[in-house]
């Protein structure tokens, strides 16, 4: 076999033929580095996974810088883009004053964040759930009304650090309510990782029946237990053809300290495209924007076909015998 | 939420109610372990997964010691071990000697190994593939004649590093002689861990039109690129109710240097749990025979469940907002 390992196509019935990939590395991933990263550092990023084929890349946050010192240059960096023709830049806004940010930084797409918990709403939102919903909806119409293209999140659908197990109800309103807002897509998200494919079947069933369409529909997968990948095939059989994921599987749990991050966009490109799904992705392009990125970090990602495809292949006759 | 966490039981229909997960951490696991284990921490690694709830445990393997030195001391573990009730021990056999020597420690359960490509049975079982397969029948029907139980693998039936795609109709034939000889479980595997849920229904639906009964296929997987929780979902699909897996992940993909190894048992667990299916195993306990062998060698192994139970939780009111 030459060249680098890809994966073998044998598609299933019924998934979806192409999937968009939704690339949160510099934005979610970034978000969770302890040393700050140079800005030039993360504007080579974003082209690098332009680059790579990525057409909805999740660029930064505009949060006061009190609140995430790693994303206070979000201004300069929106700034020192090169969208790429047929690319989105996309900014996370908490509220109004960031979308203004993001106005006044020249991007007109954003995203917003509820969650489906108390407990979250009030440890990472500040807030209470209700107000958390009520100032994204907010958010969204203002930003529908001058025609900027809206994503939503919903953090903690599948599972929360305090409560343990949320409600589906929750979630559907959640959901509903950005949809009702304007969002162009509302993805759940499994903040800390825990999610199996039973509760993907579950929520994204109850919120498919709510109303949300399933062409406005995403999963923001974390993967701290390892579980991201069978949710996503689960997903794929329920329609669902939208995917976050993160360059290197950057980024980490918030509330498991050295627990891994979001799901690596390599893992999951190479799922996809062993089904035969396309995503217009580059894997080798990929893993070796992860290898550059390990320099700048000054240690390797998580993710496993990364590593896979930059590890050094070992002499066949130096093995151990009989292997399984 | 009190105590550690646990994944949330939603089950999906038609799946197996019950599965055996097949445990290869003291010998898959430990065979890649480049400095040696003292064999007191191979034993009680061994009687730590008994007590976790382990029930068919592969202990070692009986090969000359000049092709893994770290396997040396198989019939000094199997003396030492204490077996609880109801459960196995298993040791891999690459040939009639190998059978002699396991059951003159006393075993009478035991694992042969065949090749799906050429190229790694020459590289790995020293032989050319054929060969291969008529020395683990032989040795199967030897074992079955003294009513000695016998698992049968098939290395590299998914992709192979030298040959790249592997004919489906080599796995099939390799999986039905070790069948028609006796093996009570054909363990189809995914040696370098690059099979995608595609191929899992093509081989093994192709195994199973040829015969196999799905009460006696296993599949057997690396977790090289991430893959093998989605392959597990697609096979019990299938009915397949047997996953081989070693604890921690422990172990790795013996062609890329770096890479990580089978499929961890706790992280194969967290899903089995999640859908509702039973395992007889501690999740709990599993995590602490993690910690506990981290401390052995030195380093963390590399399960995603393993991790983030074994991690410090943080400060909620420390963490980066908004979350994700």
């Amino acid at each position: 076999m030459s060249g680098s390992p890809q994966p073998v196509r044998v598609p299933l019935d019924g998934l979806p033929a192409r999937v968009t990939v939704y690339e949160v590395g510099p934005r979610d991933g970034l978000q969770a580095e302890t040393d700050l990263v140079p800005t030039a550092a993360k504007v080579e990023l974003c082209h690098r996974l332009y680059d790579a084929g990525v057409r909805d890349l999740e660029v930064t946050s505009f949060v006061p810088p009190s609140w995430i010192p790693q994303l206070a240059d979000a201004a300069d960096v929106v700034a020192a883009l090169d969208v790429a023709p047929g690319s989105r830049a996309v900014a996370l806004v908490p509220n109004l004053r960031g979308l203004e940010r993001a106005w006044q930084s020249g991007l007109d797409d954003v995203a917003v964040v509820v969650s489906a918990t108390e407990a979250f709403a009030r440890a990472n939102l500040n807030t209470d759930r209700a107000t958390a919903v009520a100032r994204s909806v907010e958010t969204t119409r203002a930003a529908r009304s001058q025609g900027t293209r809206v994503r939503g999140y919903v953090s903690m659908a599948f599972g929360d650090p305090w409560e343990g197990e949320v409600a589906v109800e929750a979630v559907v309103s959640a959901a509903v309510a950005l949809h009702a807002a304007g969002c162009t897509t509302v993805a759940l998200g499994d903040t800390i990782g825990v999610a199996t494919p039973g509760q993907i079947a579950r929520v994204v069933g109850a919120v498919l029946d709510a109303g949300v369409p399933v062409a406005g529909l995403a999963l923001h997968l974390h993967d701290t237990y390892g579980q991201s990948l069978s949710n996503v095939l689960e997903a794929l059989r329920m329609g669902v053809a939208e995917f976050d994921s993160s360059v290197g599987g950057l980024g980490r749990c918030p509330y498991a300290k050295g627990a891994t991050g979001n799901l690596a966009t390599e893992d999951l490109v190479w799922m996809l495209h062993g089904l035969g799904i396309e995503t217009g992705l580059d894997l080798d392009a990929l893993a070796a924007t992860t290898a550059w990125l390990a320099g700048v970090r000054g240690r390797p990602a998580p993710s496993r076909v990364a590593r896979a495809l930059n590890a050094a292949t070992t002499d066949p006759a130096t093995q151990e015998a009989p292997a399984t």
